[in-house]
């Protein structure tokens, strides 16, 4: 799949094996930045690339910061081709901040090759271009477009994720799925089981589809100034969830609860269908697996971690609905707090019954 | 004059006075970044402005790094508009570079005005979208592309540049006028007296002419891949002048200097004819004045401040030659160290007779 992007066009590419390493490792003026855990679990894919080819980094909020990534540009200084230097970097979503925004930064930008680990990363995060890192109390403040130059999805990756970390792939999986037509809805009814069963087949089709969506998006509004900002739909609600619980539950989990939030407002509004919402919300819960008890949520912390996202822009509460599953999505600026209130308690009564 | 970039379109206007500042004042969510020298001077234009709208910096080498702009972007959390908010700075190249740096990671992006006060901004700099800030030992190691929303040149700012400071800008705006075409060459051999005397009418026309060439360059490569490298002329000497003379020379006058050197290779390779390169040194010798001895130069040091350059990109040494004056510009990878030793020589000779 060809993105295209300001920048340059770029590749995904779906493998069925590792065998794109050697060619990776072959490449000259290269450096490799790998997640821990992934170097841990594949080992013996990095044998033949010197220590000075590569820099492991455990992937936490706490190493998403400019120091990590400044550390990442200094080492490159190293390889005499500068500018023509090329990072590859493995590994999820805060592997990609990382890279991406040091490959953005070192000489005015370099080249630069992800191969996203994670299903989140994978279906999801790794085209767009966004980076982000996080500064002093404040999250995700840094950040720029800069998306990679090629991109290698896996699927065998996704067969050492914690069952977590999986799910909470499925659940931008599902939304994708459900936001892109009737038949990603149906198509999403009939995948979930295999998807849970990690099925590689499923997951490539499914990834496949969620990318083609967000692709529609990010190539008409490369820069989040209207089209993409639809994309957040969900991520409002998620974005406060992931706050108030201190990330207690992952980001693409969040997002799925988010979205049967959403989902619940959007009904009570009179513009989605209840069947569309309980379509969804049951092929949702079948990915929606959490150990913290959302019935005591702090409300008001929820509501100020909302307030403080960045894509709030004023005193009003924004957030992206959906009224339909064929890319209707609405930019609403009125929500109200009691809206939100209803569509936490809907959550709670829907999933702790 | 609108500059199409890939990021947006973006205009530059030459203004007859600073009227403008009151638009700017009246900005919504918007922060002002001023270069400590500017608010002196022009102190009574700021009147109006909050001290919590307002920061200001002194431009040198040390405060053109990440920490600067990271105070910026820290200051602008206070804005509710968050990546609505807009920032407006005034300076030359060293506040251009550490305010665009912060402009662009901040929320991935924000609005951002410029008004150039060095002539070195105004003809050149302003344009184009480069950012740079030094790491460590590292000068102009961290870097990005993204120009601003808009432009606003006043010449009246160049009346109060120290001489040193306005030659420096003259040796850019001489360069781009030579490039230009055989009637750039005449109108610059026309207008350097005038533009000496600092007459503003002379001064608007040639800023113009010089923009205007470098528009033809960043709008069909704007990421530096291409034909934009070819705008490196005289910079590879340049770099390494300032470099060895620890910026005693300033970068414009470095690079008149630089283009002296240059056109003495490409006569020696017979790319370049003999009437051009007179001509072009009678010019260039009206902006040169320095008071650091280049006959005392480390050559060595040179050299190797020349390899540092991002610009190179192997073993070999890189530098842009001209070969007419119409835009005929060549990239060549084969410069001896004999030529360059030849150049400096031939410089010196020529300015120390």
């Amino acid at each position: 799949m060809i993105i295209h992007s300001r920048f340059k066009d770029y590749n995904v590419e779906i493998t069925e094996d590792l065998s794109f390493f050697d060619k990776l490792k072959a490449l000259d003026n290269s450096e490799f930045v790998v997640d821990k855990n992934v170097y841990r679990l594949y080992k013996e894919h990095f044998d033949g690339i010197s220590s000075d080819r590569l820099i492991v980094i455990e992937a936490t909020e706490e190493t998403k910061v400019l120091d990590t990534a400044l550390t990442i540009c200094e080492k490159m200084t190293n390889i005499p081709a500068k500018r023509n230097a090329c990072l590859i970097s493995i590994g999820g979503g805060i592997i990609q901040d990382i890279t991406g925004f040091a490959a953005n930064v070192l000489y005015r930008g370099i080249k630069w090759i992800f191969v996203p680990t994670t299903l989140l990363a994978g279906c999801d995060s790794c085209i767009g271009g966004k980076t982000s890192l996080n500064y002093k109390r404040f999250k995700n403040l840094l950040g720029t477009f800069y998306p990679p130059d090629e991109i290698f999805i896996c699927p065998a990756f996704f067969q050492t994720l914690t069952q977590k970390d999986y799910e909470s792939g499925l659940g931008e999986v599902v939304k994708f799925n459900i936001m892109t037509s009737m038949d990603g809805l149906r198509n999403i009814e009939n995948e979930i089981d295999h998807l849970l069963n990690r099925e590689e087949d499923s997951l490539r089709k499914c990834i496949e589809k969620s990318l083609s969506f967000k692709k529609s998006f990010i190539e008409v509004d490369e820069f989040d100034k209207g089209e993409r900002i639809k994309l957040n739909f969900a991520h409002t609600f998620g974005h406060g969830i992931e706050t108030v619980t201190n990330y207690a539950i992952p980001h693409g989990t969040a997002v799925a609860i988010g979205m049967i939030m959403a989902d619940r407002i959007s009904e009570n509004r009179n513009i989605l269908s209840h069947e569309i919402v309980e379509r969804s919300e049951k092929v949702l819960l079948k990915v929606i697996h959490i150990d913290y008890d959302l019935r005591k949520i702090d409300f008001d912390g929820f509501i100020k971690a909302i307030r403080k996202d960045k894509k709030q822009v004023n005193d009003q509460l924004t957030a992206v609905l959906m009224t339909n599953v064929s890319k209707d999505l609405r930019i609403v600026n009125d929500i109200q707090l009691d809206e939100i209130k209803d569509a936490v308690n809907y959550f709670c009564e829907l999933y702790y019954k």
